[in-house]
Order: structure tokens, then sequence, then C-alpha cells
């Protein structure tokens, strides 16, 4: 990767006019990135950053088995279609030992990832949810710079990655599937009220009529919870992914809600605040990291963990000494 | 305060024998401490910490007009008459203006605030959430080592501070009334999944069967989320607090849950998570204090986040020179 060090401009450029194996690269630079070694990465994201093409991020959430796949994958072809370009990015910590694989994702896409039109880069590999979100973002931008002007980014329904997945998007989509233990205990704490459009899939054959009353119970649930904004009550629609039934209106819905947001001026200031967010979340692992890798501080972790747990310390006076620890290390 | 400066175990002591004079003075040295001065409070709560008589901690939330105050007041009768001691702390940072009030609570809760087995202590004034949380957990332990063995930890539901409170205690309920906008808007983004027990109240008069409607719907909607823990899901009550109806089956629903918990061993493994998780608050909130307090920074940030805003510089960027300046202060 070092020979770019001096030619980041040409990268740049060679993203920007849209060729893929520059893109491909420049991701996996980004992904190799560790701390303290990111200028070039740095350099080439703000070389890109001013060229935000993206119409719209559009977040995707849903259990393994409720049909995310063939989901974005005949939404992606109908999105093509219609004359856009589309970049699929997963954030999945979970498959972090496996390391996510293409392979996987030309099996589960097979028409987009063969599509000149359509970008699908797998979930990086390794690290925390921070670290995956970040790199994702950091994707984000790069296949923003490169044209694709639907960014969908793809999580699975079991861990915190939809919180994160919800701050680098502009429009969250909770994918359901009706009856079995979807509805009991599929979804997440919390993810339910992060959903802007709740989409019942499998809405055909024996299933359609579960899928109806999926669908006016969810109503009635989201009617229970306070909008993210006050100019959009979250949306409840039915889909048959593999039958391409729903894919107009789910797109419709899509386009009213940006137009509903860009008019009110939320989707601006939303990305204004995730912007301002993600510097703040980066200073704050950083530091976090800074600290918990003082050796004044490692010391002492431990201890005072298990003192403060079996109640022997309090919190406060645990922290101020691993604080005095880390301001007195020199 | 310096009085009590060589004198922290004879006013943990005086705490420890009940007397209600030294426990509100201890209180209010808590919330007077300011960060390098809270040695003496940090003795206190050390001294008192081994001490924890609380048989259990409730947190209440419910937007205004619900009936928090009223259900506060008859149920923590109630518990008195059960032979049960009683402490009342609020959590509402959106009252910092005005500071709280005694007189409030002394017209909200007439016959609690009298009781010489129920000790209420208004909202601590001024600060962030951050700080009233902190001042609030101290609180409960000082209430707990002066024998109070139910802790009600109150908040409006008008925030984030239902998330802060759901990390101080064992049980959290929420309270509903039935129709209005309550159900449509008065639940902030979350905060049902935190429910372990919602009431409904005012299930009487005119509204018991608008009560008893939103009881079904509730635990529809409760259906559809996953539960905190797999040994408990969240249950729904109905209540009359001003008629006095129902408080004998929301104590039960609350045994049982400590029950249940306990058994499984959920209930003291959260609360050392619960004090885990407290010193890693203290821990950032110090750490991101000293850092927006450095000169240098300071010095840098509001340029830098305008500039993350407008998408001139990325956020990576804008956190490692923010970090640089941090670091190389000296």
């Amino acid at each position: 990767m070092k020979a770019y060090d001096n030619n980041i401009i040409e990268l740049a450029e060679k993203i920007s006019s849209g060729d893929r194996r520059a893109l491909a690269q420049a991701i996996t630079l980004i992904e190799s990135t560790r701390d303290g070694d990111g200028s070039v990465a740095a350099n080439l994201l703000a070389a890109l950053h001013d060229n935000p093409s993206a119409k719209i991020r559009i977040g995707i959430s849903g259990a393994p088995g409720v049909g995310k796949s063939t989901f974005i994958e005949n939404f992606g072809k109908y999105l093509i279609g219609e004359g856009y370009r589309i970049a699929v990015l997963a954030v999945d910590p979970s498959s972090s030992v496996s390391g996510g694989s293409i392979l996987g994702d030309k099996t589960r896409m097979p028409g987009l990832s063969r599509d000149s039109n359509a970008f699908i880069r797998p979930t990086p590999s390794g690290g925390t949810l921070g670290g995956v979100a970040r790199r994702t973002r950091e994707s984000m931008i790069l296949v923003e710079g490169a044209g694709y002007d639907v960014v969908i980014v793809e999580t699975v329904g079991v861990g915190q990655s939809e919180f994160a997945v919800s701050d680098l998007v502009d429009v969250f989509i909770l994918l359901i599937s009706p009856g079995g233990g979807d509805e009991l205990q599929g979804i997440k704490r919390g993810i339910m009220e992060l959903a802007d459009l709740v989409i019942i899939n499998k809405a055909d054959g024996e299933l359609l009529a579960a899928a109806q009353k999926a669908a006016i119970e969810h109503k009635s649930a989201l009617n229970l919870l306070r909008p993210r904004s006050s100019d959009w009550r979250p949306e409840v629609a039915t889909m048959s992914a593999i039958n391409q039934q729903g894919l107009v209106e789910i797109w419709a819905a899509i386009s009213r809600f940006r137009d509903t947001m860009q008019d009110s001026g939320y989707f601006f200031r939303r990305r204004q605040e995730q912007a301002r967010q993600w510097l703040w979340k980066e200073v704050e692992q950083k530091l976090l990291r800074a600290f918990r890798n003082c050796d004044a501080v490692a010391a002492l972790i431990q201890t005072l963990e298990e003192s403060v747990a079996s109640g022997a310390t309090t919190p406060n006076v645990a922290a101020d000494r691993l604080l005095r620890a880390f301001f007195e290390r020199d």
C-alpha cells in the first residue's frame, strides 16, 4: 500500500472516475489501517470528502432468515433498472471471526454482484463494533466518492450494531418475517424504535395472512412509540422479496421520507449531527484506548474492577485512583 | 461542611443509626462536592458502602400527569404499612433550573413526607444528567446505609434520564395513563423496552375501559420486544393509584421479579455489572472533561466541529488533531 503514499490524488481521481479496482483497493487500505498509521487513508478520505454524490444512505436490519439478501438483491436490481448505482456495505461484528466472505456475497446476491452498477463489499473482518462501524463509515465516503448514489448499509439484528448503523444512515429499515419466533425474540431492545420503515417480508403463499396480521400488529405497536422526528411517522409495509412484490412501494416510501425530511431541513441537520457525533466517538474511543493501554492504569484495572463489583470500593474512588495513575504516569 | 473532615466515622454512624438530619446533611455534602474536593464525600461513601440493607431499588418513570406522585404516595404508605422503610429520590435534569423543591415534594406526597419511615429527597439541582445521576447514585448508597430498605428512584419521561435510572435500579416500572396523547407521544424512544413492569394508571371511572384496552395493547406491544432477561417477561398491570387499587398486586409483581431474578443469579450479577459501569462512566466523564478543559483542545474545538459538520474535514482527521493537541499540551 505504500505505493500510494505519494499518489493519493491519483487514487482519488481513479475512484472518482469509477475505477472499481481502485475503489476496492482503497477500502482494503482503510481496513488495514491501524492507529498512528492512518495518514494515507486520512488523506485519501479528505481528498474524496468533498464529493458526496449519494442521494440517500439506507440502513437495513433484520434477523437471520428474514430475507435480507433476497430483498437487497431484488431491490438493488430494481433501483439499477431505475438508473441508480448501488453500493452495499455490511456491519456485522459477529462475523469478525470468519472475516466475512466475498464468495458468500456472490452466492447470496448473485445478480447484484455481477452488475457493473452495483458494488458489494463484505463485512470488514475483526475488531470491535466501534472499529467495524468506523471502517464502514469511511468505506461509505469512498463509495459515494466513486459515484454510487444509493448506499445500503446492512446489518444483522443480533447486537448493538443497529444503533451504530442508525447513526450512519439517513433512513433505517427494519425487516420482519411473519410468525415464528421472530416477533417474540428476534428484535433486540430498542431497535423497533430506530425504524423509519418496517417491512413485513414473505407476504406470499401460506404466510400472506400472517404477514398482514403482523403488519397490523406492528402498526399498532409503532403507535405506542414516539417517532424520531415529528415530521415522519414510521410506516409499515408488506412485501414479497422473492416475488419482487412491494419493491416499488418501498422505494416510493423511502423517496417520500427523503423529500419530507429534506423539506423540513431534518435530513441535512441529521447528517451534520452525525458528522459531529463521529468526531466525538473517534475522540472518546482513542482517548479511552490510550487510557486502558497506559501501563500505570493497566496495572490497576483488574483489582479495582473486582473491588468495585464486590462493593469494597465505590466507583468514584476507583475512578479517581485510575485517573491519578493516568495523569501522573510520566 | 469542613467540620466533618475529621469526623466521617461519626457521621457515618449517625446515618447508620437512622439520624435523618445527618442523612440530609450528608446528601447535601455530596451534592455540593466538586471534583478534586470530593475526598470527604468519598470517604463517607466508602464508610457506608459495606452496609447495603436495601431489599430492592425501584425505578419509576412516566410522563407528567400520569399520576406518579399519587402512586408513590399511596404505594409508599402501603409498603410502610407492610413494615418497610421507604426512600424516594428523583432524577430530573429538566428541573435543574428551578433546583427542585422540598415544598413541592411536601405538597405532592403529603402523607409520605410526614412519615418517619419515609425519606424524600428532591431532585438535586443543576448540572448535566451524568452529574445528576451520579449524585442520585451516591444518595442511594447513603439512604441504604441509613436503613431504608425500599429505594424508589423517580424520573420524568422526557429525556435520556430513563436510561440513567434504569442503570441505577433493580426493577424499572413505566407508568402510563390511558388514552390521550400519552400513547402516541408520551413515551420516548426505547423507554418501553427498559420496562420490567408497565402499569396503566387511572383504571377507574370513565377511564376504566380505556385503561383495560391500553393494557391489552401494551401487552401485545411488549410481545414484539425482546425482554431484558430470558427469566422475566415484562408484565402489564392496571391500577387506580388515587383509589389505592392494584397496589398489592404491583408489590406482588415486584417481589416475584426480585425472587425470580435472585434465584437465577441475574439480580446480583446486574448489581455488580452496574457498579462496574459506574466506574467506567466516572472514568469517561472525568477523562472527557479533562480533555475539553485542556486549553490547547478548547482552542480548536469550535473550528474543527464546524469544519466536520460542513464536510470540509473528516471526523477522524479532526479527532487526531484534537488528540495530538491534548497529549502534546505540556
